[in-house]
């Protein structure tokens, strides 16, 4: 095995992105079933620098090759390699049924095809402020497993920085939640949104427009039963999104969920992430379901680091980008974080790319 | 809401459980649709001296009464609280494919119809070593979990006091893992695994007793890809599980499996349990996959804490302990900890009471 540790060096040195050797390991397993860049990214789980620097790492030691149509294939010498190791083809076992979230988005249908009828028009995701939506599948089941877990009804609901999924938008559609608000930095979706409320008589939601770079205002710190965010995965966006989230909640009991991905973010720091939630936030994570949040491949792809570092230029076809979904509870104790952020390093480092 | 808050206080000093607000709200909204309390404790997410503390007080306070078939109703003054903060009745999506677990078991469905088989004659739970088996689905998609995520095929692999639910024993008989070392301190299921290795000839697999109470031989450290256990939820067994568990593990990149429940442990001890991991022991948590592990309820019952400090001396009906699934990877510098642990509150202290 101590190739797979030579190749993990390497590749750690040109994609400066920490990984080990199960990495190369899941990369190659995924090399048996898809030659596809974005597949494998997906497989491995892994930052797109880190599968980047891999695949290049694969292709300099002449252990896989770049075909005419941009496929990564292995070469005899990868194969020969794969086989000693014992390294089988990626296996998945994703229930069709709930794609693997545990609750099927189909278990409220009259909700599911309000939200469709009244998205059909929603504002398309851009690059300015790191926006990637989600399947309608992925948000309506996020209103669902809110309200399995007895976070909806009646709940005042804060949702920062995360509108691009119109997740917001969806808990105020239900009807149940006894306040919504909205915050998000993208003057075009807070339209959509109070457009929407108002044509439907939604009027416990309101969205506005803020910069969660800036310190919440007090008159929204300790006000909220729930919050609901998807920060992009730096250590200053982490404090911005989840720390003022937390900051929102009125008491010990208070729920957060939010999104995280291993995709621009390795293992390591969501090991930092639960350091900072459990012994800095004071709150007990519950919940952590993998590939739950599904991203739609936006349509600025091509003017991404993600598209720039990645061994091919061949666009992702299919959904590649997931996220896990996070379930926290504030514990008594818990503290609100609510300091001004600087601009640096917001949305982009080493291990992110898809901004 | 300052009536909740002092009926969550009155049920914290009879329970001596830490538990807040939410958790009463939790079993008023249970109450709304079951009077049973194994249903109620299934439900709240909650230790059984938790919900049984609540229960007490709401019949103390007159707003619950126990029928003449021990169902827990709510008077008419609790139907009347219950309607006045706005608390509505559970609801439970859970996917009926996949049992919520995200993989359904039939996803190989001749792996599913080969355990059942084999197992036929499996050895009952007894009390003396904390047992409750998980049903065989649950087993089942355990070892499809780890083979999706890469952590079982031409892995070396070590199932620490957990084979109860021989899980062990699926995992040798998967036929995919390169070794499979089974510790347990119950002899009847060490010869029971044994004698199935040797009727098929599986000769990769092998089971010994060991009392993981004493530190692990250091023929068994550093010797391992992945782990998997199910500890009981106390600070001394989490350590002579869990730690004992990473101990295993050859390098970082490691994988470990296990079950926590919130049925014997509050969200409190999950916290400690986070912190723990993510800095003393050196892990990152990858999963937390809530009610994946469905417990069959143990022929013991009537002698457990649990039954004991019931509201009701009605036995539980259907399934009603569950745990969450917990999936870890051992970063650079994580620790083996491998010390001795003394009898002390090893089973059982105030948040526990199935043993």
């Amino acid at each position: 095995m101590k190739v797979l540790a030579q190749l993990a060096q390497k590749a750690r040195e040109i994609s400066q992105v920490r990984l080990y050797k199960k990495n190369v390991e899941r990369v190659l397993s995924a090399l048996l079933v898809s030659g596809d860049f974005w597949e494998l990214v997906d497989m491995s789980d892994l930052p797109v620098p880190a599968a980047s620097g891999i695949v290049r790492v694969l292709v300099e030691e002449g252990l896989a090759f770049i075909d005419d149509e941009e496929n990564i294939r292995l070469t005899q010498k990868g194969l020969d390699l794969v086989k000693e190791l014992g390294i089988e083809p990626y296996v998945d076992y994703t229930c069709q049924a709930c794609e693997g979230r545990g609750i099927p988005f189909y278990a409220n249908i009259e909700f599911y095809r309000e939200f469709l009828q009244v998205t059909k028009e929603r504002p398309k995701a851009i690059r300015d402020y790191d926006q990637g939506s989600v399947t309608p599948e992925t948000t309506v089941t996020r209103v669902l497993f809110m309200d399995s877990r007895g976070d909806l009804r009646n709940k005042e609901i804060v949702v920062l920085g995360a509108e691009d999924d119109l997740t917001g938008l969806a808990v105020a559609l239900f009807r149940k939640a006894k306040r919504v608000l909205i915050l998000d930095i993208d003057k075009r979706l807070i339209d959509f949104d109070n457009a929407i409320f108002k044509e439907l008589g939604i009027d416990n939601a309101e969205a506005i427009v803020w910069d969660l770079r800036k310190p919440l205002d007090s008159s929204m710190l300790g006000k909220f039963d729930v919050f609901v965010s998807d920060p992009p995965e730096t250590i200053p966006a982490f404090r911005a999104f989840i720390g003022r989230g937390i900051a929102t909640l009125k008491e010990d009991g208070g729920v957060g969920y939010f999104g995280l991905t291993l995709r621009d973010s390795s293992v390591f720091r969501w090991r930092d992430f639960q350091i900072a939630l459990t012994t800095e936030f004071g709150v007990a994570i519950t919940d952590i379901v993998q590939d739950f949040n599904h991203y739609i491949t936006w349509d600025y792809h091509a003017e991404t680091k993600a598209a720039e570092i990645a061994p091919v230029k061949r666009f992702p076809e299919g959904i590649w980008y997931r996220s896990a979904w996070y379930r926290i509870e504030a514990l008594p104790g818990f503290k609100r974080w609510n300091e001004p952020i600087s601009d640096d390093v917001f949305y982009l480092d080493e291990e992110g790319s898809t901004t």
